[in-house]
Order: structure tokens, then sequence, then C-alpha cells
């Protein structure tokens, strides 16, 4: 059995990582960190999880992590940079599903997150944690960067576009939606149902965290920067991303064609039949991307419809993914599960 | 493994059971039926189960059953009637999740379905598919009744109050808010998300169906005919049930632990600790029912705080529950699944 | 003009005062404060009375209140009691959206609201501003305590019934069901659209603030104490109460005659034809309660329904009614909407 | 008074018609048509109306229609267009809030709704009911083509932009989010609550019927043939659509104070403040379209944030606002109001 410990266990990523790992056959979570909560049973801040956890939460000390596998850091940015390296050093693998190990210029990421990087040294180690780009690199690593809920359904719908050159890479537009779990549990007004239920907008249009994040991964598979504007939006539903990408064809393909030789042994990208449209609802609580491929009235504008679910494929569900692959596990083991439909 | 097929595909708690069979170690779906979809693939109407579901619909025709071990109905109201027969005849167990079986006296069903019964000498043979009260019966059977959403929720709050005889029967009162898919996958104006969305009302307050179900459950509990005042709400969300039991105690007791001592060995009713609210949210998804317990101002009015998913214990886990025991497989299998929240 | 001034501008009951004053023919609002705000633009916290509102947010100080005719106070609880005398010394007049003067008898008012009270001397002069019973005593008032949302809904639902004396006054239940709304703006991981959203939960079952005052209102009615158990549950909407009321009838009455009779002249109360059912949405952003009357399969047991939108009838809107009375004004003066459906 | 005529009143554009005339102190709805409810109150069936409409739902014939001023056809496609030559030759106005008249180009109109058109020759006469574009014409109209909701939200948006020549036309981008209301009151799967709640799709990425109008209306502004693509997605919501625009620069310009320029004297389009973001709540129940503006990391992309309520703005209110304007009423007669917030 890997030992596993989950450092921030009261977020939505958190909970999540709980209850993935609850069915995991090979998995045992030896310790969940909660500084408000040290000392509490988790099953009692989260009665779904009666019968499934038996564990208190402790506090977020090295000392309370040292006899795990694997530790996944499901907290605010910041914190995974400063205990990353002691738990490395003792052996133990890291998956963080912050933002503290996703960007490779140091600079950017402190502009983007106004802060100081406490371990840039680590930031070059790290793999980025998509296992669709990255399957073999993850493997081998020590340190995982979990992709961003926005980056990864929108890498997942350009990529096939950019591995074979067919798109005008300077001018692809992201018009990205997500449920309001996207904002974390945290209290917050704007997360408030009353503000947030019944009501549609878009935020961040001026510059969102996740976009230097995607023009990286997009770059990287390009061999040369990208021309991106990403549009993050909130939607009145709790899960799900609905990425809805453009890009201008520079020559004629069979993109259907394409996209389904591109994921055709990847279980969890699932490129659905022509002619149809992706709905978040077919993929809530499960690890899946869904990718619909429309061109529309034949025009040289490619519509591509990406979906995830924000907290498993978009978190903690490809956390889980990583870590199956750093471990040697069947990639597959612990997220078979059937979206939850209605 | 076990043959199964269903009956009436399309509906919330045909598509129910295939999510929950589809991950079942011991069961293989081999035949799933839909009039109005025959001859298309399940996985092109519910995408949910691409990659888990390769089967087709096929016409609801016996014939097409009958290499099956177990049928499960999840149709309207009148169909299961009209075939159960002819499957048993065959050898295969039916468990039937209309309410066809439930009611023992054929009058009182014709009153309140509003149809002359075809099969009356079935219903005397059909076991009432609660595990909680029937587990040795189901065991045994070769016909299930599966209990609907509301009598589920209802009586397995009210059971350990009657079978200790500590409350007044005649007075009992159920008020009760389901989800919207309660109401089924029928195209029928008042389930528009336009008309039940953000929106909260009773209905049927003259007189619901499953109130002569409640009382023929609790009646043969108490030994004698209750008094049930029920009172069916619509809760703007999709899934769940909360019902809000309230009685007069007539004699002192503890409560929580009469309960807790009730449902010690259920996996599948959880008595949460005193004090506790249930909440629907944490049992989304998952076969539990989670009941909470009350004495507001240590008065003799107890209140029963009793949640469950109505797809699921109120309807396809609970059914998947029953085979479990008909099978002689152990009772969680396929069902052990943690509830998705957020 | 009436010059009016809101205290606590940026909560719900607070906004909600701004739209309907906005419109008011005979309201000018003077002043809006805000200690988090001051100095602000309303209609930049609000962007919906862009073009309705031009005030700024001040400091909640008497000064920047004295040349108002009448001052709403839409804050927490604790807040009125410390300012009201000021403000109605100088002949200002005082309505009251919170809880500081509803109840009569000051020590139950400081066990459930653990605080002391300030101005217990204003408490005995306030009037408890639900029009339909105290039409001619608000008309006098100088100071107005507006009851809670839930207590107008409960109360209205029962008077009829308690004023003919028709029902058993001591096992009343009433089992209501609100909007998120009802919780305020204020940042709590509880209100959270993730938390909140797609469940259904009961909470304060041990014993709700809005208890004492309904039991004070309808024992005054009585003219001896009622027994009453009230269970308040949230339910996923914004905006909306539902009350389900429940009595047992001690003698035969026509009960829909009662109810009209009762509320004929009653232009806010609107008794649904025999056989309704009261739905939230019908009275969503108006100032109507509507109600409906059951006798389920002609039993002794009473069921009513009552429906108001919380921050409307619950709260600003009957703020405006009483404030209309007091000034003698048309009681509907700047309340004729229509419900907004869907 | 105008005396009001109502086709297909049993809608949501038809009951909010009915909302807001209940409240118009310049008109008097005279007849309102619904063949399914002939004979039954329409306050029956819309429960919200009580209280301000004594009408009894009567037949879509004209002879029902003879003594209106006015007559709004609320109806599917295709049945103002059987109608209407009759009224006008009448005398009687007519308003048309179906898509029967909005396209010019016969053939078009034909192929995108899959009918003869049966009253060509009015087409050209009909005045596209954009009181922003075309107030001039439409004071003088006999009949009115009202915009649909996409479109009106669209070429608000776009319309600053095209008339001052600073973007490259070819390449225009819609990508649009409506609320469930835009499917209307029809009993159809795909808008039971169970499938749209909490969850985001795209639909008709092939091509959506508001396409075509809305690049003729583009189109006339632009003085040529522009390219657009339109994708228009499902959200989770009852009211309100998102437009979210997105063009490439061609020169450079201050497109705040464009935009302030241009809708200066327009009540019910208002440009937010640089650095904006719209938001549909801001805009439920009202008759307003909120526009912001923005330029991400000062790119040449620009993209524009266009909210409205699909029901007001973009289907009745537009009407009314049409209304007025052909009958010499101020514009904002009856439609001063402001959003329902929260």
């Amino acid at each position: 059995m890997i030992r596993a410990g989950i450092v921030g266990g009261t977020g939505y990523t958190g909970v999540e990582l709980l209850r993935i790992l609850a069915l995991h056959p090979d998995v045992q979570v030896s310790a969940v960190t909660s500084r408000a909560d040290a000392g509490q049973r988790v099953d009692k801040i989260y009665p779904s999880l009666r019968g499934y956890c038996d564990a208190l939460f402790s506090l977020p000390e090295t000392a309370n992590l040292l006899d795990c596998d694997v530790v996944f850091f499901a907290t605010p940015n910041g914190t995974a940079m400063t205990m990353a390296g002691e738990l490395l050093d003792q052996g133990i693998k890291v998956i963080d599903l912050s933002a503290d190990f996703r960007i490779k210029e140091i600079a950017d990421w402190e502009t983007w997150y106004g802060m100081t990087h406490a371990s840039p040294q680590l930031v070059a180690e790290a793999v980025y944690g998509l296992p669709e780009l990255n399957r073999e690199a993850i493997r081998q690593a020590r340190l995982i960067a979990c992709p961003g809920c926005y980056p990864t359904a929108v890498q997942l719908g350009f990529l096939p576009l950019i591995e074979a050159g067919l798109i005008d890479s300077q001018n692809l537009i992201a018009d990205v939606k997500s449920g309001v779990s996207g904002a974390g549990r945290k209290a917050e007004l704007s997360s408030l149902m009353s503000e947030a239920g019944e009501s549609f907008k878009a935020y961040g249009v001026a510059g969102h965290r996740h976009l230097p994040e995607i023009r990286q991964g997009l770059g990287l598979v390009a061999g040369h920067p990208v021309g991106l504007t990403f549009v993050p939006h909130l939607t009145p539903m709790i899960r799900g991303i609905h990425a809805t990408l453009y890009a201008s064809l520079q020559q004629d393909a069979d993109l259907q064609n394409l996209f389904e030789q591109r994921y055709q042994d990847e279980f969890f990208v699932d490129v659905l039949p022509a002619g149809s449209h992706a709905d978040t609802r077919n993929v809530r609580g499960s690890n899946r991307c869904q990718i619909a491929i429309h061109r529309p009235q034949g025009g040289n504008t490619v519509v591509i419809l990406s979906v995830i679910d924000n907290l498993v494929k978009g978190a903690s569900g490809q956390a889980v993914q990583a870590m199956n692959l750093m471990f040697g596990l069947a990639e597959r083991q612990g997220l078979e599960t059937v979206a939850l439909y209605p």
C-alpha cells in the first residue's frame, strides 16, 4: 500500500483527493493536514466520508508527513514551495496541485503570483503533470506540478492542432467557463450562491494567472511563443469547465481523424463523434476530458469544445493519475468512475 | 457473472442502473431495452457511459431478455406487471423499480394508480425490497418490489420509533422535499428548468401515490394502521430527498441510542452524531441514508431528518442492493462509493 | 418628498430597499451608509442601480442622517438599538429591519440574541410592523420593528385559524424553507454556492431566533401562549420562503372561506383558489404573500402553504409598506410590481 | 389608452409582455390568445399576475383582435406571417417577436427556417426593431420585426466598432451564453432541469438561426458582408444572455470613449466604467444592456462583454420600447425597472 499524505485537506481539491483515494485499492491515506481543523475527525467536517475515512486532521508540519510515500499539496499558492524540498530530501514524492511549480520562468511566476519564489531550484526539476503530454517524464519524476483546471481543458483541446502545425498559433482564442467550485472553499462574497447563482459573468479579462501557464504549455509544443486571448467566465453550477476554443486553420485537414488518432490510446481523453457537442454533465465526477471538433459552415475557423470536471481531471483526479504513473500502477487505478448524470 | 437486463433504459433510474452496474464486478448488462431508441448505442444517448457500455438498445420484448439471470424494470407504472410473470416462469428473477408490486391491497393499488392490475397473483409473492426491513425475505425472493423514493426516506426515519412503540402513530407528519429528477426523464412543462428552477412548492397535498405505500409499510411494522399526513415538495436541485418527520413522543427514551442500535449493522443507514443536521449533498450519488434525530427544546415532539439520493438509495442503488442479496453477493458489492461533494 | 436614510446599505435588505425606493414616487433616498464602502458610489457596488441612484455611501453616523424624515436600519442585530433613540429624539421616524425591537420580553431577547439590550425602554414603544395585523398602530408609530422573514410567512398562514380559535394551538408545526439570500450578504462558507447549491438541509432545529418571535406574535393573537415546533430549512435558490404549516382542527369550518374573508381587503395577502399549491416563483420580487389551504383526505390535519419573497414581504417591501402607512401614503405606493416569472 | 393584443400569451415572451404591460400606464391589454388555454383566466395559468390581469385567453383568431391598436405576436415562427397582413389592413400595428419578418432575403429565411414564407411582400416593409439603430424608422412603422435575443446582445456590442470601421469585420467571433428560458416554454427533454441544470454546453455550432440575422444586421452597418463565427451556449440559469465578442483592431482608438459616445443618449444601453465586467444579474428583469470593453494585455484583440435579459431587452421589453416609439410615448414608459438583485 502506498502511504499518501494530503496537505490542505479542507479545500475542494483536498476533499476530492480524499473521495478518490478512499476507494483506491493501492493507497492508504496516512495523513491529512489542516491548520484550522487540526485534531478533528475528517468525517466530522465532511460527512460524505463517514465510513470511508477514520483520519484526524493534523497540523501541516513536515514531521506529520514523514512516513508518507507521496504527499499531495492541495494548498493555496505559496505553501508547497516552502515544504516540498524537505519532503523530497526524505525520499518522499511530491504532487503539487497548486501553482507553485508550474511556471518555469521564475520572474514570470513572481509577477503573476505576487510572491518571491521560495524554491526556484525545484522549479526546474518539477514535471508538468499532464500525462497526455508528459507521460514518461511523470513516471520518472519526484516532483509534479499539476496543471491548473483551465490549462488542462484548453491544452488538451489545442494540442493536436498545434502539434500538427495546422493553425495560426499567434491568434488563439480560449473562451472558457468554469463552475464556482473553481474558486475554492473560501468565504468570499463573490462565491456566495446569492451572488454567483442565476448569473453569468466574465472575470479577469485583463489577465488571469492561468494565461502564462497555457502559453508556456502550448509554446513548448509549438516550438515558439503563441499568441492567446484567454477569457475565463463564471457559470452558475458547481463542477465543470467548458472551453470553447477558436483558431484559424492554415491548411485543410481531417480534424476529426486528427483528434481521434492523437487520443486513441488515452483513456481519459474522449473524442466525441463528429457533430457532437460536449456537455459538462457527462464528465461530472469523472477524470475524463470530452472533446468535440467543429468547423462552422466549413469555414477556416475551427471551434473545439473541451469539457472536464475541474476538480477531477482539472485537479485531484489528474493528480492521482500522475501518482499512478509515478508508482508504476495502472494509470486508471482508482479512477474508473462513470460521470454522475443527471 | 450475473447477466442483467434493464427494461426501460432511457429513464433516470435506468441510466442510474447502467452507471452502477457498469462498475459492478459481478454483473454484466446483457440487454437494455428502449422502445424509442431501439437499435441505437446506449452511449450515444448517454455519453457519460462512453467506454463503459457497448450495448445497443433493444425492443422491450421478452425474447430479448431470456438469457438474463435478472431483469430490472425501470419503467413507468403498468409495464412490469405485464411482463414479470413470463420472465419468472423462465426462472429469471425480477426487480421492479416501478410501483406495480408495492401495494398488497389490489383495490387500493387500482384506485391510486388508475389501472386494472394485470398480475394480482404476483403481488402476494412480491417482496418489498427494503433490505433494512426485509433482508431475509429478499434473499429468498424471485420478485422484488423496490420501494419508492419518498417511502424509503420516510420509513427508514420512522422505523426505529415505531418498532419501539414510542410515538403516537396516529398523527405522523412527513414533510418531504425532493429534487426534480424524481419527476423522471419526461418532457413535461412543470419539470422545465425555467419552471422548477429557483422556486419551491408543495404538490399533491390532497394525496400522493406514495402515501398508501408508506402507510402500508409503517402499518405492518406497527401492527395496526397508522395515521400519516404526507406533503411532498419540489426543491430546485436535481438529486436528493430530505424528509423532515414529526411525531409526538408517548414515553421518554434515549432516541439517539435507539437509532444507533437499530442501524448499527446497516452499512447504508448512517445515524449522524447527536446535534447534526443531514444534508442531501452528503449522500449525492451514494446508496446511503443519513439520519439525524432532534427533540427541539426538549419537548415531546421528535423531529427526524432523513436524507437519501432519490436515484440511488431511493431507486437504482437499492435495487442493486436487493440483487446482491438475491444472488448471495456481498450486500455492498458495486455500491461502495463516496458521495460527490461539492 | 419623504427623505429616507438607509443604514447598512450593502446587505441584501439594504440594496432591496434601494431597488424599491428608487422607483417610489414619494421618496428620495438622501443617505445610504456603509462603514466598509463609505465614499464610494452606491452604483459602483451595485451596478443594477446605475441610472437610478447617484448617492455615495456615507459613514453610519447620526450626523449623516439628520435631514431624513425616516431612517431604515438594514443592519445586523445590535446596531439599531444604539442609534434609534437619538434619531427619534430628532423627530425622525425609524423602521428597523433587524431584530432589535421585535421581542417585547427583554430577557428573552437577550437570551436568544446573546447581547445586552441597549434601549430596553424603546422596545415597549416599538410597533411590530405586520400591517395585516397592526395597521392602525403602524400608522401612529414612530418606531417600527419589522417582522422577520420566517415570522411573516408563518404568522400570515396561521393567523386566520388562531383568530377563529379553530386549531389546537399547543401543537403547531411550521416546516419552513428559505432561499439562501436569507443568510444575508456575508462571506460565510455555508452560503457558498458550492456548499448551498444542489443541496437541501434543515438547520437550527434545536432552536432558531425566529421561534420566540413567532410564538410571541401568535400568542398575542391567541390570547395565551402557543406551542410551536419550528424547523427552518435551506433550499437551493436565492429568493423565497415556503412555509408548510400543520395544525389539528378542533372543529369543522369552511377554511377556504375563512381565509378569503380574513384577507379580502389585504392587497398583499392573496388567498389562492381551493386546491391550489403556492409556488415561491409567483411572488419573486413582489411584496405579496400567497396562501393555499388544504385538508388532506378530509382529515383533521390542516395544511397551510404560505409563500413570500423573503427580501420583499419578508423584509424591505414590508418595511416600505409600513413607511407608507406611517406617512399617510397609499399602502401600495411603490410596491406595485408583478413577480418575475420565470 | 392604447389597446394591445397578445397572440401567443402562454409562452415566456407572452407572459413577459403581460408582466410589463400590466404596469404600463398607457396600455390596456384587451386580448390575449392561446389556443390551448382559450376560455381560461390568464391568472389561473400565471398566478404571478393575480390582481393585475382579469383577462381570459381567447382563440388566436383575427376577429378577437380587431379592437386592438397594436398586436404583439409572441408566437412560434410561422404564425405572425399568416395573420399580420389582415391586421395591418385593419389599421392595427403589428409587433412580431418571432423571426418571421427579420430576414430581408426571403430565400435565406426559407432555408434557415424550413418553411415557405407566407407574406414575402411584408418582409420588405417590416422595420427591424432595434431602437438604438433604427429609432426613426420604428417611429414610422406599421410592422416591427423584433430582433432575436442573441442578435440584440451581439449587435449592440459590435455596433460602435463596426460603425467606426475599427475592426476586421471578416473575422468576428461571438461566443454567447444564454439562460434556459431562451428555449421557450416547451415541453422538451433538453430543457428539463435535470438535463440543463448544473451543466454547460454549446449547441448549434454548425449553424444557428440567429447567425444570418446578426450577419444581416452587422453587414448593413458595415456596408458590406461580414464574417462571423457564432457559437451559442446554454448556461444553467433561467434568464440572461452574456455575449463575449472578439475582434481584431485594425487601428488604435480610445474604445471606452467610443462606446460611451455612441450610447450616451441611450437609456437602455449602459456602458460600464473601464475595467468592469458585465454580469447578467445586474440586468435581470430590466430592459437594459450593459457593456464592458477590454483589450487584454493591450494587444490588438478587443473583447466586448455585453449582457441583457433575454426576455426583456432580448424580447418583450424591446417590443414595448418599439411600441412606445410607434405611439409617440416616452421611450422609457413602462420600462423603468431596477434589475432584481440578488
